[in-house]
């Protein structure tokens, strides 16, 4: 089933909030969801839709098989394996962030081209030369890469990629990538993030 | 004038690629920007309507005015004064990227409650003890927070900065924040993304 991004993000979200949910509260309400993502109540019951949950009148949704409904649905269990490629600051923030286990994300490894770098460890994860990638994508069956290398870099890293059989990257630079046909790229546009937010305050 | 989120995001990345447009290329075609981003043409003709530019048959959009229109629309050189709180690894990450200050983010401080960290200094940007936050935002009149606390600590930091006068949080944690009607909240969520990503990726 196709589950438009908007609804991936807000069912994530929901995930979220049944972490936080007290062991004692076996119910919750779409008010609650609505009310603390200051969303309509109806876009709530509509993206529970998607994951084919019924909630019971006047008692809600049942916290446990909602939790699990979501995580099937959106695949946390299926882990992906992937790569980090740059191992700077950002790179070995969202090294050193193991939260990203839980929802189906397993860095292996991290590339660089630094040799001061190379070698070195970083929560568990090696820091390769950037040259081993094929090699490495290809024994352990990588396909992801996620790319937090300079601006200036960006393209020449992701050419190199594409050539190692990288197929997914996760573009964490600013860089808009020119990419074969068969790689698939995902833009993570925290500035653009920023300018929605400070758009959205500026109209109100 | 509201520009939907979506429509935010590519104008951004539509900036992206004019940056990196060579110095004797004057025009640009609709054509090249869905190309990159993988999109239609359509899609981008509408988009850069909201802009009020017009391209010129054959020709294209003209690359100096349509950037200097887009960061005229989201604002670009109205710069947002913001504080970090959460002196972490993504914390810190954020800190030394300096390409925020080109989108109009500028990042006057940071804040944590670890002892270790009050007092440095990180990439010109001094850590201060999270009790100061109120005083200095209300002497710096700043108003946003880019919150990158571990997501245990995510709810009472967030309280905590409702209180001193804080009322716009773009919230990195994955925590969903419970906060009073006049604190505007943007979750930057990560793990949604991925998940997005990586369903679409089982669509196809």
């Amino acid at each position: 089933m196709n589950i438009p991004d908007k609804v991936v993000n807000r069912l994530t979200m929901y995930h979220f909030i049944l972490e936080d949910i007290r062991d004692d509260e076996k119910y919750i309400s779409s008010t609650k969801f609505a009310e603390l993502l200051n969303i309509d109540n109806s876009q709530v019951r509509k993206d529970l839709k998607y994951i084919d949950n019924q909630g019971k009148c006047r008692v809600g949704y049942e916290v446990k098989t909602l939790k699990r409904k979501i995580e099937e649905c959106l695949g946390f269990k299926k882990t992906k394996d992937a790569f980090i490629v740059g191992a700077g600051n950002l790179g070995s923030a969202l090294a050193k962030y193991d939260g990203f286990k839980d929802y189906g994300l397993n860095v292996l490894a991290m590339f660089d081209k630094d040799i001061k770098k190379i070698g070195t460890v970083i929560n568990g994860k090696e820091v390769f030369d950037i040259s081993k990638v094929g090699n490495l994508a290809s024994r352990l069956d990588v396909e992801m890469a996620i790319l937090t290398v300079p601006r200036e870099y960006a393209q020449g890293t992701a050419n190199y990629l594409a050539g190692a059989g990288i197929k997914n990257i996760w573009n964490f630079t600013t860089c808009i990538l020119d990419v074969p046909k068969d790689v698939k790229v995902w833009n993570e546009n925290l500035i653009g993030s920023f300018l929605q937010f400070t758009n959205k305050d500026k109209d109100e």
